[in-house]
């Protein structure tokens, strides 16, 4: 039988293990990581599955079933530095509590998996996703090769002593080749569960990212001397920027985010001749999000050609949006309603493993849980007990519900996919 | 006769005597600038002028006329580090050159004194109008004694040299004992008359300064996962403030500058939670400098509230405007529309001397020719030379009308400061 509080027991147990007064510690790659690994591990032992590490450093349980192919329900143990005793590790321990629930009622008809991404976080060489792209395929290793840490450490060299060879990653390919379907629970990270009052919510997607630095230049001038009407302001056009990008915001959903401001000659006494601003674009629909960085672009022009200025973009990084799979969002809901009445549906602002697994073409869904305050990555990181509760059970129903819907469908159209 | 040519020739002169390759090199209290000052000697050497400096390194020529009361005609030789040819010495020997047509013409009825005031620039210790400012007698001496230039010098240690004890430089006061009214010529250093296209015009004063930051509080929160609604973004309070400051001064006058911005955690992920600008406001009327910046704190505050934002002002600096004196305001128009055809009225935002005499209770004006491209402390800073030849001759009319209505007025209605 199900028990959602020994979820909360071992997340504590997990918390005491491996975080100390600043939270939880368990970055990737390092002993306090490899501690927790070896906690989950004694965990998985009393049950009949089996365990291994992948190319890429993942960890896998497998409880066999009838049919090869397989439910995968994914998390992440590692941390960020000082981070939160929840984020990441919930869905491990809650994918663990489904696994005993499972395995104590027989074989089941499909494979289930449990898997422990490896550096969800990327908190050491600021590249997240490791462990879930290279099992994705979509890791470019040259890419990370390079990498170092803040002390001078290679990311081949940090990643070899757990038994991870830099040049086999994309390797864990493999392990997706009978995926059938993909679920995850995760805190939400931000504030919207909270500012409704509800406990769970059902995620659409991951959001698409378009990130642009737009840099105005006009002309330095005395500021005593220079009349208004004869300015070339570029801060004019950066400060219209910073209402303009909540409307368009408004228009076409999504979120918009300028982040920083820099000013140059940046003095007191001289009308700014360049201003900088970094602007973060997000949206579930590709071509929504098309739309919000064109009329951004467009919007930054017009201010240009008002004041006089020249403007110029700047590409940070981009990545497309990963829709989850309509049925399986379906049950979720479904799910959530059936544990605590009401539900609600909405998009993930942040990354996950599981926008990888999508993109590898499995069918995926997420399960959110409130966070309060909306803080995520900080010691204060929280979400109130009876949610946790409910959020297990939530989430092992969704588990019974798509494995009935993995038995509805013809072998032949669940996804299966190659390592190639 | 007065030979405005001459004054051309010798602005070259001391040109090829003071500048390089980047331009004018007269900082104050250093070995190019006494070779300035040296050649002035030398010219003023010529004439039946009584030439000292006074107690803070203010240069003085005097023509006695029959009244010891004194028409003052001043500039300063110094400049910036790579400074322009004009900035300060066009004064200087446009007032060197009235002095000897005024001197071939006998003895004045009013004594003509020309000044060569020190340090005006202040490049060297961040202290502008130091030797004006002496002899009006605004200047702290306590606070000027720390100043250092950037190898250490102390300012008392680097006036030394050139004659000046730091510890009487407000004995220049008497040197305004008998002033009855006081003319400078400078520079536009702006871009108004070359807008206008007009040589010259009439200034209306120095404008006062309110000099602030302005700092908005709100809450970092994740780019990604928190809602617009949701946010309290301190970037979008400064930004309504870059168009606000262009209302406020539209509807009272003046100038006013957004020089620099700042803001953190200043992230591309991260929604700003303090931003902080510097606010520049000038205005020739106190009451309307005073209405400006009260509006601007006004307008700060609700763009606080509309964000959910805190708001905090820090006082940089201000100081009260200047308006010149009316009668001689007026002579300055007449003096340009019967040189050039036409005239017109403009405020100075640039600090100069002028102010500190007027300051003072000394009857003031200043007359502006075109800067070219409104560019000043800079190798490129140029006025046509046709602009330059009428200046001087406009400057030379100006001095006689002044001479004039010094006549007309009762002695005891002239004003004449004390050196206490």
């Amino acid at each position: 039988m199900l028990d959602p509080k020994r979820t909360i027991d071992e997340l504590k147990e997990l918390r005491a293990l491996t975080g100390d007064e600043n939270g939880a510690q368990r970055v990737a790659f390092t002993p306090t990581w490899a501690r927790a690994r070896e906690f989950l591990r004694s965990k998985l032992a009393e049950l009949p599955v089996e365990v291994h590490q992948d190319a890429a450093g993942n960890l896998w349980a497998t409880l066999q079933g009838e049919s090869e192919q397989a439910l995968l329900i994914g998390g992440h143990i590692d941390s960020v530095p000082n981070g939160g005793w929840l984020d990441g590790c919930l869905n491990v321990l809650a994918g663990l509590e489904i696994l005993r629930r499972l395995a104590a009622q027989g074989k089941p008809k499909f494979t289930v998996r449990l898997v422990d991404w490896a550096d969800e976080e990327g908190a050491r060489f600021g590249r997240s996703l490791f462990g879930s792209s290279a099992a994705s395929g979509t890791m470019n290793p040259e890419e990370l090769r390079a990498l170092h840490d803040k002390d001078g450490v290679s990311l081949p060299d940090a990643i070899a002593p757990y038994d991870i060879d830099f040049d086999s990653v994309l390797n864990a390919r493999e392990e997706l080749e009978h995926a059938a379907a993909y679920i995850e629970l995760h805190i939400e990270q931000g504030p919207v569960l909270e500012s409704l009052d509800l406990p769970l919510g059902a995620v659409l997607g991951t959001f698409g990212v378009e990130r642009h630095t737009i840099t105005w230049k006009g002309q330095a001038a005395h500021s005593g001397s220079t009349p208004m009407d004869k300015r070339r302001d570029a801060f004019l056009a950066a400060g219209k920027m910073a209402h303009e990008v909540y409307e368009i915001t408004g228009r076409n959903g999504g979120v918009s985010t300028i982040g920083r401001c820099s000013t140059l000659p940046g003095i007191v006494t001289s009308v700014v001749e360049t201003c900088e601003i970094s602007l973060d674009q997000r949206h579930l629909d590709l071509q929504m999000l098309n739309r919000m960085w064109q009329e951004a672009q467009d919007a930054a022009a017009r201010f240009a050609q008002e004041g006089g200025l020249s403007v110029s973009f700047g590409n940070l990084w981009r990545i497309d949006p990963m829709p989850f799979h309509p049925e399986l969002i379906d049950f979720c809901d479904e799910a959530i309603r059936e544990t605590v009445g009401v539900s609600h549906r909405l998009p993930s602002g942040p990354l996950h493993d599981a926008a990888e697994v999508a993109r590898a073409g499995v069918p995926t869904v997420m399960m959110f849980v409130q966070s309060l305050y909306g803080i995520s990555h900080n010691k204060i990181e929280d979400t109130k007990e009876e949610h946790l509760l409910s959020s297990v059970t939530a989430f092992d129903k969704l588990a019974d519900k798509v494995l009935a819907w993995l038995a509805t469908r013809p072998t032949e159209t669940r996804r299966a996919i190659g390592a190639d």
